[in-house]
């Protein structure tokens, strides 16, 4: 079956094939090519125009529950789509309305209109729905707002700095007048944290051996706020540096989603959190919901002000899905990534 | 030197002669006799009639900071007190009166007034200052009412649910509507717990191969607040039966105190943090000394409305407290232990 461009008179789809142990491979997504969805009464039909691959899909692909019930084999990948009403027999949806949805790695969405969201018109590229005003953005704000409780002055370090959530949760802890420190992968994403968007310092994790000692020499008045998209080890060797009061936020564990439960690596540093009296709490952005909208308002103004700044991977080409999904895990992105079905 | 009767002519001290490598032993303290200090003007001098030991004092043995600076060497060992003045030229303190205070493990007690409190009458005994009344009890309250947050319907479990700290937070919890089901060594200390305090179940570690499986069916319903006094191991075996919102009270870490930091045990079972949006938090009492009047207050009508119950073991001879402090970390004690100075 060929994912080549697609014509809009069939739906393609990639599902579960297999359970993926440890790193995500290719064939354990299979493309499926079937009719596409005719609309009933209440309906609407939904064309894709941008697909998001996320770390925190891997979670759903074992058989244990995580923060969502695990896809069944056989079932379209779940993912956060933005599209375009192609039918609509919905008087709250009209044909050609950009809107935001969750219908997965497939080209064609069905809905009767629940978890469809028309875009507002705010000037901003209608992927941004599914990007730093999407789940990611909305996982940084909560997280590094209400979880975090960033204030003026705190020395603020993020992990994965250079990804979608890392990159808005760090501008919004300077937003809110804090010290921010970044950790990331390679020159070219940890010169952009530090040249662009403004971070203090960033740490380049391929090149520090000790990653206590990099974060103690980048951070000298220590941490108040840990907003973790990595996992444990990273956890464990920022724990013996953390302020009293100190927070962690745990927002992903990216080096952990592959391994097998439980983690190989446990935090051990652990007296600091009686010593230092610190909270660590773990984070799904849904939980917010009700707080959703005055989120969005906030982060276009900062958007629209230049102080929250978001980079956007396009790759063109429905087949690309599997493999823009595994690279996630080896940091070849940069930024927020979706792709764009041909 | 002897330890033998004090007269009260002299004062007996002991003092870190060794720091403590794993569990302490009895020659890491060095007993001292020197003269019975003499209360200059607005001075006050006390005779320690009641002498702490506590777990948490072993933080301070070692060399490293914990939530208190490391005693030095040579210096008298810590510890909550409770005594008589004997010679006051303090115009807030009367000869006779019953204070608590920290003048370590010796005699005598020499003080401006700060750190000095006069006992109230309540019609307890005064060595309850510095038990269920004391920091135990203070940290109880504050660990499971405000870190726990816990409210009627949680699901409970307390670590250590036999000693001074776990027996107190047990009850509250239950003086709160919460199902509170204890962790504990031995036959004895469960069956306090269950028989004499109303814990719903107890589990006695001696006995549990697999503490996992053991909290499940002492827990059906999962654990909203986990309230630990143990340290990695003990926690890690719960994180999976977190309810989702569950609070992780880190109040002790028994089990860890005389391991070589970091622990040889790590927490593994984290991926429960995202999933079940879980909150784990350090607690120490004195960060909430301004509340300090309500909670005496509060606990004060619970123990004379037989709500809270306590126990505590007197111990006779000054020259005991090594001996009685090492037995901590070997479970012998049921309930607070207080040293009584002969």
């Amino acid at each position: 079956m060929s994912a080549g461009a697609g014509n809009g008179a069939v739906n393609r789809r990639f599902v579960l094939a297999h359970r993926p142990v440890g790193l995500p491979q290719v064939d354990d997504f299979r493309l499926e090519v079937t009719p596409r969805p005719e609309p009933g009464p209440g309906q609407l039909l939904v064309r894709s125009r941008f697909i998001s691959v996320d770390p925190g899909t891997r979670g759903r692909l074992g058989d244990r529950e995580t923060y969502a019930q695990p896809l069944a084999l056989g079932e379209v990948i779940q993912a956060a789509t933005v599209g375009t009403v192609e039918v609509s027999n919905h008087p709250r949806f009209a044909v050609g309305d950009w809107v935001a949805a969750a219908f997965g790695w497939q080209d064609w969405g069905l809905s009767d209109g629940r978890g469809v969201r028309v875009i507002p018109d705010n000037g901003l590229p209608p992927s941004t729905a599914i990007g730093v005003l999407g789940i990611p953005g909305l996982t940084a704000y909560f997280g590094m707002l209400e979880v975090g409780a960033v204030k003026a002055g705190d020395q603020v370090l993020v992990t994965s700095a250079a990804g979608a959530v890392g990159s808005a949760a760090g501008q919004m802890a300077m937003i809110e007048g804090a010290r921010v420190v970044g950790v990331a992968g390679g020159p070219t994403k940890c010169g952009w944290l530090t040249r662009e968007l403004g971070f203090a310092d960033a740490i380049d994790h391929r090149q520090a051996t000790d990653m206590t000692a990099a974060v103690a020499a980048a951070c000298p008045n220590g941490v108040d706020v840990l907003f973790d998209n990595v996992g444990n080890a990273m956890i464990d060797s920022v724990l013996p540096l953390m302020n009293r009061g100190g927070r962690i936020v745990v927002c992903g564990q990216m080096a952990d989603y592959n391994q097998p439960q439980p983690e190989a690596v446990g935090l051990k540093n652990t007296r600091a959190f009686i010593g230092q009296r610190l909270t660590m709490r773990g984070l799904v952005a849904f939980d917010y919901y009700r707080e959703y909208p005055q989120a969005w308002a906030r982060m276009t103004d900062w958007i629209r002000a230049g102080r929250l700044r978001y980079r956007e991977e396009v790759i063109d080409g429905f087949a690309a899905l599997p493999e823009a999904f595994i690279g996630l895990f080896t940091g070849e992105n940069l930024g927020r990534r979706v792709i764009r079905p041909d």
